[in-house]
């Protein structure tokens, strides 16, 4: 059967740390393969706003009511800006799994947290309220953070929206187009 | 057999006529589908450096070598800012075939030019200097001019690369991130 549900994938773009704003790019993907809308929002590096941010760019989108999940790239954008999942996918009726290549390490985020910022304990309860869960690829595996979703079902879309290495691609697509527009050429994996 | 040489698609983003300069995307997709790289540069408004932005672009890009020809949609970028396209050929080694939906005007282009640049006739003659061919398609004809490339072998990859409507997907997708990046969504036809 041909997967022809749409997937919106997101990704930040490279930043430097004296940069205040960071480029946000969401990909609209139907099936596995079909690229339909490209969106962009900014959020500050190390700032507040990712909920608030993305929520307004997947609900001003005319294809919120035809999205079946959103993936982002990571649980943070522009460094620290940490995303609420289960908030995001309240404010937005459009469940919401974060993927990362490897298991975040608590500690060193801890550590990272505690040292730079005076909210970091907000920060650190965001970050670790959603279980992660790990999902094996035909390649490596993957880990996840689910909101609105099961994993079962997760897995599922994860499977079917994935062309080639471990990514879906919304979210290789959302890597490729944040990296172009921000260094001349596109580069480096999600 | 399936196509696995890979196009760059080439489409400026929307802009004012007070912008100064207007960001210009370049989408590197392998066969009718698949991604791999997103280029961008910017050229000046009714400027006259489209020919050397899009040359450095794609001289310095990691793709020249694998790139089969080069489609731009439409003869020129940011206004009025006109692509020699034998020249452009010339100076990356790459075919380029520019696109576009309806047959160019060459009337109004002279009377447009004639009342806003004091070399127009430059422009004009750099506009005309290619012959323009029609292309049938399974939806509405379009127009192409050539620069290294016979028609024949234009209308295989054209044909090749078309997955919906009438665009080839490098100029699809090139469009959408274009218009998506600069306003935020993604809209219209390339």
């Amino acid at each position: 059967m041909k997967t022809q549900y749409r997937t919106m994938g997101i990704d930040d773009a490279p930043f430097k740390f004296r940069d205040r704003n960071v480029s946000v790019v969401g990909a609209v993907v139907r099936g596995n393969s079909y690229l339909e809308g490209v969106l962009k929002t900014e959020v500050m590096v190390d700032g507040r706003n990712a909920n608030k941010k993305l929520s307004g760019m997947i609900n001003n989108s005319r294809f919120r009511e035809q999205i079946k999940v959103v993936m982002i790239d990571g649980a943070a954008l522009g460094g620290f800006n940490v995303v609420d999942i289960g908030k995001l996918y309240k404010d937005t009726g459009v469940p919401v799994i974060t993927i990362t290549r490897n298991k975040p390490d608590y500690t060193k985020i801890k550590s990272a947290l505690r040292k730079h910022f005076k909210d970091w304990e907000r920060r650190y309860e965001i970050i670790t309220k959603n279980e992660i869960f790990r999902i094996k690829t035909k390649h490596n595996p993957i880990h996840v953070g689910l909101a609105g979703i099961t994993l079962n079902k997760a897995e599922t879309i994860i499977r079917q929206t994935t062309l080639r290495g471990a990514l879906p691609e919304t979210v290789r697509i959302a890597h490729l187009i944040a990296t172009g527009i921000t260094k001349g050429e596109s580069y480096g994996k999600a």
